[in-house]
């Protein structure tokens, strides 16, 4: 058998792997009984125990050289599978394997721990455990060696390829500078919208109905797909013609169903649309997380919580839940689902401010890891900067430096794609409206066709063959530039709290 | 490593293969988007190929050489559990592995050849392939070794373990002798029930509420399952912990959907009580097809049709459809559901002409293994057996000898286990009524519970630490006896149609 041939092969059996774990994830996650749910997680330990041992067998290492080898002969998507391949092969492989091992344990006692801090509001609980994962990710960025010149671009680089501490303190600086004298803007305005009309009941019913409705006009495509009710939602890509999300229904407050809903159909349309041509492939999911949160951003923010949009939305919206909008026009509506408030909880946070969330994380991470101070410095220097950046103060570290479970699950560097998925998305927008000029008219007819196609031809056909910097470069003519997103706010904040 | 260790576990690695089989496979049925069921059919296939190497690779032949080796020191679990393990692996293996693909591929072939073959009423497509077929599984039986002295003897034993032609014959003969008249003795009364009411409107959504009260009242744990809607209804273990049923919804003959679900209860009712010894072996699953459906039998009928359980459950049953209810009395219902009628289909036959379908499956397969005709001879036989045992002869193959699909994919030997599964369950009924002389007053009084841990004592917990016969034995007290479904049918039938 050709050696391509065996990569192939290999390729599709861990596809059908990946296929059996995010099955038995989704069902654990959306109608699982009970008292299955311990034997459940045993077998997904089961079948990702050995994918990871597929993944980095001997066998498949030699494999791999052997293609390197004859690379120039290589087609495109096969050269980059390869790189793709290699990339993870090295990461896991480069550990010893006990160490990898004991690594795993510590990432899981350490979420366990957190969890009890968090709880209990003790960063004390929690701060040995932080201190050997730092140390030990510090061990294994050793193994891996530097990328791009220091330790915290090594990580970044596992999130986003390319991305380096040198474009994020450039971009978000100049973002900061943008946002927060929005923020006191914002603050000082007296035209702060209503939002009362917010809170009343919807019943779940008639949200997920209109979810179904507006998931169909966003060009979902429920034949490949479906949508399911969880604690926490996602999308889940099945198989590249079964792409899931999932959505919450909160009865006091339509928003999280409707806008979580739009978002997550951000990720799925991304999924749904990569090439056919990647089938099968280690280049058939999205490009990197930064990407994958331009679409969901895109979708959720620029689509969904666009004037134009509910032109054509708002009428279909009453009739859910008439008691509720009945009496609040149009003007109103948007303004209070565009509402800003500095708040302490990331996953709470509005479209505003949420950027400076992910810069306080991320100069804590790059501090951390770039020798500028230690893990005890964190309370504090998290706190300093909620008041510097946002003018609150978390008055424990419960709403502070414990809200997050990314650290405790070892995922240092993973936090700037939230915000680079903000940029992007912002950058996108505006590239599109040169080839869309009628953009605003298409969302107010409701004809998002133009607007889906004109991010599947620019980014999601191509999955992870290109880089990330390289979609952004193609599709808008210029690197990473902060300002759109930073005109984007300005322009939108400028109306909803009416400032001159 | 001691080989019992790795010996266990191996048994929980097939599990947590098979539980995403299982799971992969419900989904499937249930709810996988259109679009991508080829690739989850692809995917079924691999991890299913994967399964089979685990099952049958020389490392695990040789570690069942090892145990076998020391069987005086295994626990009796572990003992059995090599037994049950030694039989799948013979099976397998012994036929050299080319023949085998073959043979799988054959099938897949056959089966989408009999799909033609019956829609267009063709018998002579199928023919060659039926043929080729049964030439196939008679040299794998030589492979194997006849067991039990012939050659279909191999086949029983391979679905009802200990089963055999000299048993069957006995049994059927006895049955067919008193189910027979009867039948002539029904044609002939004049006093038929009227069933008009059956098929008037019944919502689903009504249907599914009645469907889970009544799963509640017969103990079905829905915290270790739940029930769904398929096209074709079935029992699902998925783990241990989560047996899910399937049922389908007719809204103009509800009786599908009640006594089915009722039916796959049965089923999930074996599954979620077998003991928790047994946990994570090769022994935790049923001890037979037949002792399986004498579960799913002894719930649908035996419960579910009986008089008494609906003195308990006709009030609600007359609550979900009052409309169609309100003027039938209860006696009439009974009688309704309880209705007897000649049929050429299978799957449509009611309660007491069932056995006898089965019978005429039987004396074919033990003809055509055993040299008494061929294949060819089929279709002649079929229909001259249908007149002689039911009175009526099919006017084409299609609801004549091609109406199975059991054929198709080669499960010869496998019928006989459905009325081996009704006079299971008549016999446990006998035996039960001897430890719960109340069973009626039970069951009016809507009191399973006293029944089913009865089922539970005598056969879930035990799985498959004991072969088929044992079990009956050692519950009733004496071997397979005709006698007591004989006698059911006829006391039932002669109230139901008023017989003198």
């Amino acid at each position: 058998m050709s050696i391509e041939k065996q990569f192939t092969d290999h390729m599709k059996k861990l596809k059908a792997y990946n296929e059996a774990t995010s099955l038995l994830y989704w069902d654990l996650r959306t109608g699982a009984p009970k008292k299955g749910v311990d034997l459940r997680s045993e077998t997904i330990g089961t079948i990702s125990s050995d994918i990871f041992i597929m993944s980095t067998s001997d066998e498949f290492g030699s494999l791999l050289s052997a293609l390197e080898e004859k690379k120039a002969e290589l087609d495109p998507v096969m050269l980059r599978s390869v790189e793709e391949a290699r990339k993870q092969y090295d990461l896991s492989k480069k550990i010893p394997p006990e160490e990898y091992k004991e690594f795993v344990i510590l990432q899981s006692k350490a979420e366990s721990v957190w969890e009890t801090a968090k709880d209990t509001s003790d960063f004390s609980l929690f701060e040995p455990y932080l201190e050997k994962m730092v140390a030990t990710t510090k061990k294994m960025i050793g193994y891996w060696g530097e990328k791009n010149g220091s330790a915290y671009n090594t990580l970044l680089d596992q999130y986003e390829p390319g991305m380096t501490t040198e474009i994020l303190d450039e971009v978000f600086g100049q973002l900061r500078n943008r946002i927060i004298p929005l923020v006191q803007k914002i603050n000082a305005s007296t035209s702060k919208p209503d939002t009362d009309f917010l809170y009343k009941p919807f019943p779940k019913e008639a949200q997920r109905e209109f979810s179904n409705k507006i998931l169909e006009q966003l060009g979902y495509d429920f034949e490949a797909g479906r949508l399911d009710e969880t604690v926490h939602p996602f999308m889940i890509g099945i198989n590249r013609q079964d792409v899931r999300i999932t959505t919450k229904y909160d009865e006091k407050d339509f928003r999280t169903a409707v806008f979580g809903t739009i978002h997550e159909c951000g990720h799925a349309l991304y999924e749904q649309n990569i090439g056919e041509d990647l089938s099968g492939t280690f280049v058939e999911g999205g490009a990197s997380m930064g990407i994958h949160e331009s679409q969901s951003l895109f979708l959720e923010n620029f689509v969904g919580r666009s004037e134009k949009f509910w032109e054509n939305n708002y009428e279909l919206l009453k009739s859910y839940s008439p008691e509720q909008f009945g009496s609040v026009p149009q003007q109103d509506f948007i303004r209070a689902i565009n509402e800003s408030q500095p708040s302490l909880i990331r996953i709470e946070a509005d479209e505003l401010t949420y950027a400076l969330h992910i810069m306080i994380r991320y100069e804590l991470e790059k501090g951390l890891f770039n020798g500028a101070f230690e893990v005890k410095d964190l309370p504090q220097l998290w706190n300093d900067k909620y008041e510097e950046y946002l003018g609150i103060r978390p008055s424990n570290d419960a709403e502070g430096v414990l809200q997050d479970v990314h650290w405790a699950g070892a995922s240092f560097g993973y936090f700037p794609s939230y915000a680079l998925g903000y940029m992007y998305a912002a950058q996108f927008k505006n590239a599109m409206l040169k080839d869309l000029p009628n953009y605003d008219e298409l969302l107010a007819e409701g004809n998002v066709a133009p607007i889906r196609e004109w991010m599947t031809d620019k980014v999601h056909r191509h999955g992870s063959m290109k880089k990330p910097l390289e979609i952004l470069e193609d599709a808008t003519g210029e690197g990473l530039n902060a300002d759109h997103l930073a005109k984007y706010l300005e322009e939108k904040y400028s109306k909803v709290y009416q400032l001159v």
